[in-house]
C-alpha cells in the first residue's frame, strides 16, 4: 500500500470542530478560501450559489437560535451558502430576454448543488490550512426566519451554514458505515436485513466518545436513525413551501 | 503573500476533464477515494447518500444518452450519487419504529446535501492523485429513466454523476465571476445593474478557449445565462414529480 498524500490524509482525518480558539482566521487564508470557492465546479457554468459572511453578532445569535446550536454564534467565521438564481432573473429582466426558467426546480436544484460543492471545497481547503470546520444544516429548522434575517430576495434560498477557525478541541474520528454498504455496482443493492448488516456498526457507535455529551453513551446508529427522523421541527417540514414563497416553481402540477 | 499549499494549489487548478487516457484508475486509488467518501461530513450523521459505480457498457451508453454527452460512456470510472433514505425506511420497518419521516423533504434535502458533499470530497482527492474529473448534472435530463436503469427503489433519487480517470487533455482554466459579486456580508447585496457589473466578465468569457468547440467564440456569460435557462428538457422540469413518485413528500399542502 502506498502512503497517502497530504490532501487525502487530511480528508480522512475530517471531524467536526465545535470549539475554536479566539485567534482569527488570517485575512490571507480567508482570501484563499474564497479563491477556492470561486474555482469550484458549477452546474452549466451558471454559478447559481452565493455566500453570506455573517460578522454581525446579533445576526449570529439569531441564526444560532434557529440552529439550536449556541456555539455557532462564537465561531471566528460563519458563512451561509445560498441558492442564488436571483442574479440570473435580474440579468433576464435587464436584457428583456424571453427566458422563463430562473425559477425552475432545475435551477433551484443546480443552485443547491453549486452551494454544497463550494462549501465542501472550502472545507477541504480550510482543513489543509489546519483550521477546523462545522456544518450547520440546522439553519433549515426555520428557513423563513433565515431569509428574513439575511434579507434574502426572491429566487434565493438558504442551503447550509459553515463555521471555521482554529480548533480548540481534538475530537475522536466519528465511526461511519462501511462503504461496502453504500457503494453499489450497476444498480441498487441492499442487504436482506439492515438490522443484521448493522449489528457491528451499532456496537461501534455505542463506544464512540462524543465530546458533546461525555456523560452519556452514544445511541446505536439504528436508534439514531429512527429517533432523528421522528424529530423534525414543523418549520423544517414546510421548507418547500418557503422555497415556493421565494418564487421557485416546483412544477408539481401541469 | 505566503505560497499556496499543495491542496489549495490543486483546487485552484480545477478544470473539467472530458477526455481520458485508457489507463485505468489504480484499485488502490479507487479504494482511497471511497475512504474519502466515507469520511465526508454528513447531515445528522445519517449518511443518506449512496454511490452507484457504473461499469456495465450498456448502462453507460444509456446514461450518456440521457446526459447527451457521449464521452460520459468512455471514462475509466463513472459514479452516480444518489439520495438514499430507503435504508432508513427499511431500518424503521424492521424495527417496527414509529418514525414517519424517512420520506420528508428534509430527509430528501439532507440526502442531496450528503451526496454532493461526498462527490466534491472525491473530486478534490482524485485531483490530488493527478486524476481528472467531470460532473454530470445532466443525468437529471430524465430522472425517471435513470431510476429505471439503475433499479433505484422507493426513497432514492439520482443527484449527479461523476467520471474520472487520467487526463488526456489540458484545457484552459474557465473564467469565473469575481467573488466580490458572490460574497456578501450580513445580508444579500447586489449591484444596481448586473449588465454593467458583468461587462468585464462577459468580455473575458468571450476570449476563453473552450476545447469542446474550438471553432466558435464562446458566448458572453449574460448570453449563456439567458440561453441556458431558456433551454430545459421537459423531463427535467418535472423532476420533483419523479421524486414524488419515488415516495418523497414535499409537504406543499397541509
Amino acid at each position: 500500500m502506498e502512503p497517502l498524500n497530504s490532501t487525502i490524509a487530511a480528508q480522512l482525518g475530517h471531524r467536526t470542530i465545535r470549539r475554536f480558539t479566539c485567534e482569527p482566521v488570517a485575512a490571507e487564508h480567508f482570501r484563499q478560501l474564497m479563491d477556492v470557492a470561486r474555482a469550484t465546479a458549477t452546474s452549466r457554468g451558471l454559478q447559481h450559489a452565493s455566500i453570506i459572511r455573517v460578522t454581525d453578532s446579533r445576526l449570529r445569535s439569531e441564526l444560532a437560535e434557529i440552529a439550536t446550536q449556541a456555539y455557532m454564534a462564537d465561531a471566528p467565521e460563519l458563512l451561509i451558502f445560498i441558492v442564488d438564481t436571483h442574479r440570473s432573473q435580474r440579468i433576464i429582466e435587464e436584457k428583456g430576454a424571453d427566458s422563463p426558467h430562473a425559477n425552475s426546480m432545475n435551477a433551484f436544484f443546480e443552485g443547491v448543488t453549486d452551494a454544497v460543492l463550494m462549501a465542501q471545497n472550502i472545507v477541504v481547503a480550510a482543513e489543509s490550512l489546519g483550521l477546523g470546520t462545522n456544518y450547520f444544516g440546522n439553519i433549515l429548522n426555520d428557513p423563513a426566519r433565515v431569509i428574513k434575517l439575511l434579507n434574502l430576495p426572491e429566487l434565493t434560498f438558504p442551503v447550509l451554514g459553515l463555521s471555521f477557525g482554529h480548533p480548540d478541541q481534538e475530537p475522536q474520528l466519528k465511526p461511519r458505515l462501511e462503504m461496502s454498504l453504500r457503494l453499489m455496482e450497476n444498480g441498487y443493492s441492499e442487504p436482506e436485513s439492515w438490522i443484521e448488516a448493522l449489528v457491528e456498526y451499532d456496537e461501534i457507535m455505542q463506544t464512540y466518545y462524543d465530546l458533546r455529551d461525555v456523560n452519556n453513551r452514544v445511541d446505536s446508529f439504528t436508534k439514531q436513525t429512527t429517533d432523528r427522523l421522528a424529530a423534525e421541527p414543523a418549520a423544517r417540514t414546510r421548507m418547500m413551501r418557503v422555497a415556493q414563497a421565494q418564487g421557485f416553481d416546483f412544477a408539481l402540477t401541469d
